[in-house]
């Protein structure tokens, strides 16, 4: 069995964007989605209610690391599951905790088995392995669990990263075997997707998306992006590795992107997007708006009564004024944080039902081509 | 033209207790009520819609000395008032400040025109005078407004208690006369509330009342309470002063109490309270509960599956558990304080419905013993 299944009911005749159903033991998720970041256990703020039924979010990413070190993988199991554990009804994506691993944690070794690593809280040490993070990401009930894979930093010489990549790819072969062995005679459905790596260099992207094809994975990840590099080639190593991706499993771009970007990776046969950039963008005072970006601490919204964004019909934005923002932002207030995360991941949300519209409209391309025009004049 | 009217609908027979019904520009409050506090035209954490639909408040208090000092009562203005720049359509009651003034402000000087003070903000120089804070609390669009007062420390002695009380009943009729010529040809309906004070002297207490009274306000507040005394000694003030005041007008006993004073406070004829309390304590992580308090950082929820209170009918109770919540207090996550305040201040609008209920059921002193009783064995 499948843990989902993938369907496109749309595709765009003059770029590889195609609209489509993933249905996930949660629930149904018409792609391409952005998921908000729930690193743990919760989207910072927002409840189960705001979520679901206000910003009709179908599904969310976690971060396998952060719940592996606090709570822990194995009291959210005897909780019956993060779903339960954060009252989630719909799907749930948990990354492999590679990132994190690499980002925020202290002394770490990798090894052919694995990493070794400190937790960024207390310092105790830990090992992730291929089989170890499948089992942490089973024991939470994630509907889609990444496989393990190093994400080296930007930039790294193409030896290293090809050494890296190729571990990667071991890694992930050895994630899919302990993966399937697990979901024999499992009742609940759950699906693994190996993820792309090899820095900025299309030969070894193109190599590791070729050697991960065999795995017939439910969905492939590219990973290793937004790590410093420069956006275009953020977009290229994309390009790079999805004409080689079934086009019947959905693509994920992790950690992508600028609400202008979100198209350009759809027009590049992606599926699926999460980042942190709306909801901490949202609590430093970025509010992502149809007309650009606004800066709510600037003085210029002390007395300005109109919403964030007059097109928006988020909660925050039907009650509340810019002034009004501005003030629990200027005031410290927990309620800012509350409101403008509410809106920002709306905004993005809103982006991409935007862009799945367009795609089944047939006006893709259009579309594109408009959010170019607006993002070189914002630039401008 | 009355600003609030009252109307008593239930009166105990035992006890001083009654239920009523006060009716403002705003709605009507069924009274005993609990005001939740929005110190900067918020309760920390919640929307309107959590206030108003979720928790069913009618009624806020917000604190004069943060709006004038932060955004500043005439940008409120500017924007439509308090309840416009804040999205509440229910009543809102404003302190005078005075509180705030004498207990965070730096040097602060008081005279018979009024007290001279700095912001805690940023050291800026200001005068309150009775007048003017009655034109900054109109500024808001206050329904309920409070009569400067002075708040001395506890304990001071009974000189300065009455020579302080004495100024502030001075203090009260300026600010009658001033507000009744702004009220002249006024189109809103507003209410000042004069302050009894005294200090801990039942004595300049009963003088303060006896002075006020001859004020035909629409309501008379208890001030001068929660400054550090013992608990016996506020109650005892409440005593001292209710007799005196109309029996026709509501009675508000200003920034009380414990969960479990609330009946004491009501047996003594109070109709409002208002408290940080409940919001103060959620976010520091003290949860009340129908069977007592809960410290939630303690390892014993780390694994209860239970809600908060089971008894609780609260968003939070209804969807998260306690391990879920102390795992996001651990975590510093904001989700925690605005689930936690959602709670808190259900819990105390709870109990003053169960009050109301009682005293209407004509079965209010049982309640007061069966709340006496559970007082008495928890701190046992």
């Amino acid at each position: 069995m499948r843990g989902v299944k993938f369907e496109v009911v749309a595709e765009c005749p003059e770029t590889r964007a195609r609209a489509g159903l993933l249905h996930t033991p949660h629930g149904v998720i018409e792609t391409p989605v952005f998921m908000p970041v729930g690193t743990q256990a919760t989207v910072k703020g927002l409840s189960e209610r705001d979520l679901d039924e206000d910003l009709g979010a179908r599904i969310l990413l976690a971060n396998t690391y952060h719940l592996y070190i606090r709570p822990g993988h194995e009291l959210i199991r005897k909780l019956g599951g993060l779903h339960r554990f954060m009252a989630w009804k719909n799907a749930i994506l948990t990354d492999s905790g590679g990132f994190q691993v690499f980002s925020l944690s202290g002394l770490r070794k990798i090894s052919e088995h694995g990493v070794v690593f400190q937790s960024h809280l207390d310092g105790s040490p830990h090992q992730f392995t291929p089989q170890s993070t499948v089992d942490v990401q089973l024991a939470l009930g994630s509907d889609i669990l990444m496989a393990l894979d190093e994400c080296p930093e930007y930039p790294v010489s193409h030896e290293y990263a090809r050494e890296s990549m190729q571990r990667t790819v071991r890694w992930a072969r050895q994630a899919d075997e302990h993966f399937r062995k697990r979901m024999e005679g499992s009742k609940t459905g759950h699906a693994l997707f190996p993820i792309v790596q090899g820095s900025m260099f299309p030969d070894l992207r193109r190599e590791c998306a070729q050697a991960l094809v065999e795995l017939d994975a439910d969905g492939y990840a590219v990973g290793g992006l937004s790590v410093g590099e420069p956006r275009p080639l953020s977009l290229e190593m994309v390009e790079a590795t999805e004409q080689i991706l079934p086009s019947d499993r959905p693509r994920y771009a992790m950690g992508v992107g600028m609400p202008a970007e979100l198209a350009e990776y759809v027009a590049r046969g992606i599926d699926m997007m999460d980042c942190v950039l709306p909801s901490r963008n949202a609590r430093n005072g970025y509010l992502f708006t149809s007309a650009g970006r606004i800066i709510i601490k600037h003085a210029r919204y002390r007395d300005d009564e109109r919403p964030i964004d007059e097109k928006c019909k988020c909660y925050t934005c039907t009650r509340y004024s810019r002034a009004y923002l501005r003030h629990l932002f200027q005031s410290g207030e927990i309620l800012y944080a509350v409101l403008a995360t509410r809106h920002n991941i709306r905004r993005y949300l809103d982006i991409m039902h935007g862009i799945r519209r367009a795609i089944i409209a047939n006006s893709f391309a259009d579309y594109l081509r408009c959010v170019r025009q607006a993002s070189a004049e914002e630039a401008g």
